[in-house]
């Protein structure tokens, strides 16, 4: 039975979802409107907020109706176990460390700009030792608390429901599955004509319209979203107040179209999050792979498919004025799914890109493991990634400094680029299933029936399940990685 | 000397600072940004913040600190003061008394929306009673914990410093002043051409374009500064970061220039108040009768005198096309300063705005002390303005129904508007005194030495000083409306 002590949980947590609100609203005007001169303050404001919604969670109160507290129903109940878990997370590291985190992460991000921008890993490897040594400790005090193992307890931090026993055969199956796989699309590709570029100078005004108008296809409404500009695309705000951000270059009208189409599959997810449990715990997504599922479903399953691209390619002619020939659909899907092996993640192509993932994966658990040491970083990605993919990268700048990850503290989020992918191509795989004609309404550019079904099967389901049992209440299964290797398989080795 | 509780007093004081900087961006960003749909959850992060840093203010603890603590020299001194002010303020009212004037004024605001519409009064009438007993109930509480007359306490959540008894004679001077001085300058001005209008169509980017130039002429940085639009002109944000609005009419660019030159000055008293005190409470403005002496002294005093007319002129020529005819100074001078009785107070002239005001200060005194009641309001205020300026308003759209003031409960704000008036004039007159060559210089749209001096007399001195004590400060006299009307009397008597 729900009690008064879980009504006065459900109170404090609606304030400190507003205050994290807030705070969110504030990231994004950081990213897309505030002026330079704004930083300082800026840093103390969220400061001050994060500190409150902290101090309102780990007050004794809440332990006190954490312990009373009794909830009726699925969905309360869920609540009240994500309530818990919260408070278990927050209360399991103590202050000195907290802050001691905090301190060591920025201190490590600022100088990798400078390693980064050098090449130079000497230069970092100190102070990522600190906060690998302080992640350890961390990873342990939460794994104690939460009964897990330490580095499933940094995972858990991203995407709750899933540990890296769960994830390791996956990968190794992907893993060797891209052994055979690459060498042949490869070929394929080799016998195709080459893609033509989208050549030419597209306007700023005319590709933002466009953007906005396939934001709407999906079903965004601006009644309820913003999309503005920042340097790092992204997608902030709150469910009924969403925030998109692309950059825009106008030498590739690309970048910022398939952009806004991934961050508008994170904000349709956003969008239809349970409004009955607004603020709650319950009523937030399920997860970063679960939301990295919805807007690789959107970018990568839905507009780069073919009938998707057959709807697409008149519209960048009529509207951005590109050549039939570089917007023939044909052309776009040669230019979009185009295969290389590279050093850099965030370039990497649809088949490569797990390559990246698993070795971050692998890394980050041997180093929170204490099975390798930060000085041996750089030689174990380079062997690693010259396993996976055959190739070496001439510095550490192209090599492990190239994420802004780890050096600001965040292990145990990688995986979740993968297993969003993963979990993309099985709700995708179930969605064909419920919907025989999409493709036939994707050539029109309609999304609506596949954006309900999402609706219904994923946003709507707040974070009631876990990763698996969400994946298996919509699909019939757990994570199954046949459904990626199957739509890979079709788009890039059917040649 | 200074203590550890003062210490932690300061400490608890930059976190409230910090979240009110944090509300006062959401305040901007949901006039200036926000998609419609946010409007509801932004009403849930907005209260969360205010309840947050309400708490914060009336904990047990900060009491315990503020009979404990010391401080040392004039700043701390007079930071501590006004930290026991905030307190006293604060916890003077009961929380269902706060509760009870928030519903009352958020359902008396909506409403009033509707009488003002059909211009009928009675449709607010009674809520509008309900308003005004729950702030006679605050005003006595207020009063009787800070030692004041009900509305002087009123009075002082907006201004500190100022009581009734100061501003009843000087609005009584003014008011005989203006019965001889107003049919004058009707006269003078009916003896001198009509003014041309500006007319045509004038595009958003052109007008932006000037707006931020004249800003920037201002002083402002737009590195610590945004321009956008919005329904209703503001300045927001906080020192480092300070955000003004303006509103585009294509066929008026002025409208936009003057306003976005008069949030330019309450712009640069944020940005110069003393950062060694951010987000303290001696570190901010001292109060709004100061805050409005700087809007006004940029823009009336400084930006529509004769000499910085003769930079703009060409200006307005140059930038946005206007006729050579139209844009000469002197057909600036005489569509910028026209008088003109009329029954809206934010449409009125320089001259006849204090009328407005004055009758205002006067009737919600009248209402707060119980001398007035609600039903005898609509009578009252047209006998008023009839005796003022001789006209009568048609109905009370036009009459008291046109502000939103009073119907959300803002009760002691409206005096702040024309002391703010006469401050400008005596301070512009204390420059003129101290940069003899101020003409020169505004006629090369130069208002660099005018800004120093008030960033050192005024923004800088944060609310250290009462408006007495500041303009006593600033200019060797407490308030003296002598300047004001000597101002008034050279620009629009001396024909």
């Amino acid at each position: 039975m729900s009690n008064a002590a879980y009504g006065r949980l459900k109170a404090r947590f609606t304030r400190i979802g507003a205050i994290n609100e807030a705070a969110g609203i504030l990231h994004w005007d950081a990213s897309a409107m505030m002026p330079e001169g704004g930083a300082h303050a800026r840093g103390e404001q969220l400061a001050a907020l994060a500190g409150v919604a902290h101090e309102m969670l780990v007050d004794p109160r809440t332990a006190e109706d954490l312990a009373a507290a009794a909830a009726e129903g699925e969905w309360d109940a869920a609540n009240l176990a994500l309530m818990k878990r919260a408070h278990a997370r927050a209360t399991a590291l103590s202050l000195d460390l907290v802050e001691a985190m905090s301190r060591a992460n920025s201190a490590c991000e600022m100088v990798w700009r400078e390693a980064k921008r050098d090449a130079d890993f000497a230069k970092v490897a100190k102070l990522l030792t600190e906060v690998v040594a302080l992640q350890r400790e961390a990873a342990q005090a939460l794994g104690a608390r939460l009964g897990m193992d330490p580095y499933d307890a940094l995972m858990d931090g991203y995407q709750p429901g899933v540990t890296a026993a769960d994830v390791e055969p996956v990968f190794a199956a992907y893993e060797a599955w891209l052994a055979a796989a690459l060498p042949r699309a490869e070929e394929i590709q080799a016998r195709r004509p080459a893609p033509l570029p989208i050549a030419g100078q597209f306007d700023v005004p005319a590709q933002r319209a466009l953007c906005r108008e396939m934001a709407g296809r999906v079903g965004l409404e601006f009644s309820h979203a913003r999309l503005d500009e920042s340097l790092h695309p992204f997608c902030g705000g709150n469910p009924s107040d969403v925030r998109i951000t692309t950059f825009y270059d106008t030498a590739n009208p690309a970048k910022a179209l398939l952009g806004v189409l991934h961050e508008t599959g994170h904000a349709m997810y956003e969008r239809h999050l349970p409004a009955g449990f607004a603020r709650q715990p319950v009523g937030e997504a399920a997860g970063m792979a679960a939301h990295e599922s919805q807007s690789l479903i959107v970018e990568m399953q839905a507009c780069r498919s073919d009938a998707f691209l057959a709807f697409l390619g008149p519209r960048l002619r009529d509207a951005l004025g590109v050549t039939p020939e570089a917007a023939a659909p044909a052309n776009l899907a040669r230019l979009w799914r185009r295969v290389e092996r590279g050093f850099i993640r965030v370039d990497a192509d649809e088949l490569t890109y797990p390559a990246h993932v698993i070795l971050r994966f692998r890394l980050e658990r041997a180093l929170i493991g204490g099975a390798l040491q930060v000085a041996d970083l750089p030689g174990a990605w380079n062997e690693a990634l010259g396993k996976m993919l055959g190739i070496v990268p001439p510095d550490d700048a192209q090599g492990c400094l190239q994420d802004i990850h780890w050096h600001d503290g965040a292990f145990g989020y990688f995986p979740a680029y993968t297993l969003g992918a993963m979990a993309a191509a099985q709700l995708m795989a179930a969605i064909r299933r419920a919907i025989p004609e999409l493709d036939a309404q994707l050539a029109r550019g309609d999304l609506g029936a596949m954006m309900r079904w999402l609706n219904l099967h994923v946003h709507g389901q707040g974070a009631r399940l876990g990763f698996q049992d969400l994946l298996r209440q919509a699909t019939g299964k757990p994570l199954d990685p046949a459904d990626f290797t199957a739509h890979l398989t079709a788009r890039y080795l059917d040649g």
